[in-house]
């Protein structure tokens, strides 16, 4: 669904005349703009039944948006974007309004709705969620493109661990070798948990050298043209051992099996018991301490959750990670993680790096 | 101002009977917790005239909470952190709570509200944030160990700038050299713009080659012990040529003007004005599009905003950067950048690298 039936949509549902979308990462979804400042207003068009849409930044961003945007007309105010609108008369005649309650702070809200006397403003969460869920060919192909950076990353990482390395040096290159390769940014903080500090499931990379015979949790992502990818895999530096090799494999089991079923319609908690089921049959059902994966795009964290927490059936075309670990504390920690996109029937993996246990001599 | 006394000020200001705490850079400030996720809750003591405060997080944080919080009764509930505060009635004889108006959404709010029905939630803005501006020696310890990675990162980088190395090497190599450093992240990402892209004073890296006889704006910084670094030097790479000697010149005048006056009471505007005025005399004015500086440190930018904007008298002992620039269109742009901590008389200045315009062969 585009941009502006799905406001439509939420204006009809709500029964108001205007909608201002405020937070950043949807208006970029919407029309395209990628700075750091700016409002999407979208009222019914004055002479037809369709709906227009209107873009506001600031000077900074004169060329930027007019190359931009699309599906907005564009104002660049000398002034503050929000009294621009109120000026031009764009809240003339609209009395209910809808707006990004989730994305808009208590503050914000009130300072708006002053300037507004007339108009009823009308919160609504997830305006545009489901829509930005949906993936386009288009979009698949740029988180494909940021994936295949952090692939290049992980093969040139596999030249480069060794015992001695520490954690940080690890990260460190990770961030290197990401931008060098073009991303604009990394998604998130590296992950890099050695031995122990792999059963911290969100471990920050320490001084400490990786030794021998341990295992290395290794997750990591950029941003590519705006979209993110992630992706976590676990290796060994020297043999490992007995369990840590068996416990690598029920992960992977857990991981293949959510793929094989992973599809759009089937849900969320559904999908996180067939990882989970694998797990607990293999006696870790309590190291696994978080839920199987969550949706991505133009945010490395997006809805829909894949979480026992939560049974809503998952969307056609949503990038989701699939991310199942288990945790043994002050031992070692094990998780492998792919993007998928959901399909009507299956799933497409947009991952393509090994998941064998790979040991580094 | 300790953290349970400004609380109880605005208490007082506000007539209310407890306030939430759940800005995270707040509840590190206020009470030590460096983890992603937690509410801090203060209300009057039951045997005493003063406050108590209580902090609540997640099974994630148990071992954490316990290490790091201070001032603060931990708890850890098995489930969500607002419910349980409501069921373990710290809600009971409230009438009026205070909250982070500019830090919670209209959404969460609602949320929460709706789970505590005889309670008038109270919305006030900046309760912390007049206290979190005036830094405490270790704080200040904190800022400086940080700009001394920056500062390390920068005298590599003079020895690996040449002609034909692109920005984005450049940038890539400031993350890598940062964090193998022992930073825990960047505070922003680095901005290496040369030549005409330094006409844009948030240029993002790009492919382009640095070509002899350009100016290069780099501007970087990073986190250590939750602590930002910030600092923009601009260096020619081979001779830049009379113009840009004097714009260069022209912007140390003005930095340094603003520095020599810089101190607590002086008013934001009024500090602006000393760097605007020499770049204007220089004839630049129309080229200085952006305001002074920003406070910094748990966040990159804090309160208080210097800049031409703003009117206030600048508090003592905060941190704050002091970077005017010069931006000529399609042509060159030049930015310098140190963070001083304003004293009662004068400043202190915690960046030490070189000013003069250095110029790489």
């Amino acid at each position: 669904m585009s941009f502006l039936s799905t406001v439509g949509a939420s204006l009809k549902e709500h029964d108001a005349d205007a909608a201002l979308i405020s937070f950043l990462p949807d208006i970029r979804w919407a029309c395209g703009f990628t700075g750091s400042n700016g409002l999407l207003f979208v009222r019914r068009a004055a002479e037809a039944a369709g709906l227009e849409a209107h873009f506001v930044t600031d000077g900074r961003y004169t060329v930027q948006a007019q190359e931009e945007v699309t599906e907005a007309t564009v104002h660049v105010p000398g002034y503050q974007l929000f009294p621009y609108l109120v000026k031009e008369g764009f809240f003339d005649g609209i009395e209910r309004l809808l707006f990004q309650a989730d994305h808009v702070s208590v503050a914000q809200r009130d300072t708006w709705a002053g300037q507004t006397a007339d108009v009823r403003w009308i919160g609504a969460q997830e305006i545009l969620t489901r829509a930005v869920a949906q993936k386009t060919a288009q979009e698949i192909e740029h988180i494909r493109a940021a994936q295949l950076i952090t692939e290049e990353v992980f093969s040139f990482l596999l030249q480069h661990i060794q015992p001695g390395v520490t954690e940080r040096e690890v990260a460190a290159q990770i961030v290197y070798q990401h931008i060098n390769r073009g991303a604009d940014k990394l998604s998130f903080d590296p992950i890099v948990a050695a031995g122990p500090r792999g059963a911290l499931p969100h471990a920050r990379p320490t001084d400490r050298p990786i030794a021998s015979g341990e295992l290395v949790v290794i997750d990591m992502g950029c941003f590519l043209n705006g979209y993110a990818s992630d992706m976590t895999r676990t290796v060994a530096v020297g043999e490992p051992g007995k369990e840590a090799r068996n416990v690598y494999a029920t992960v992977r089991r857990a991981q293949e099996a959510a793929i094989e079923v992973a599809r759009a319609g089937i849900s969320s908690d559904a999908l996180d018991a067939v990882a989970r089921d694998v797990i607990e049959e293999a006696g870790y059902g309590d190291f696994f301490s978080h839920g199987l994966g969550h949706g991505l795009g133009l945010q490395v964290h997006e809805w829909p959750r894949l979480s026992y927490h939560v049974s809503y059936p998952l969307p056609a075309d949503a990038a989701v990670t699939i991310e199942p670990g288990i945790y043994l504390p002050e031992r070692f920690g094990v998780r492998i993680e792919d993007i998928v996109v959901l399909r009507d029937s299956s799933c497409v993996n947009l991952t393509t790096a090994p998941k064998n246990l790979i040991v580094i001599d």
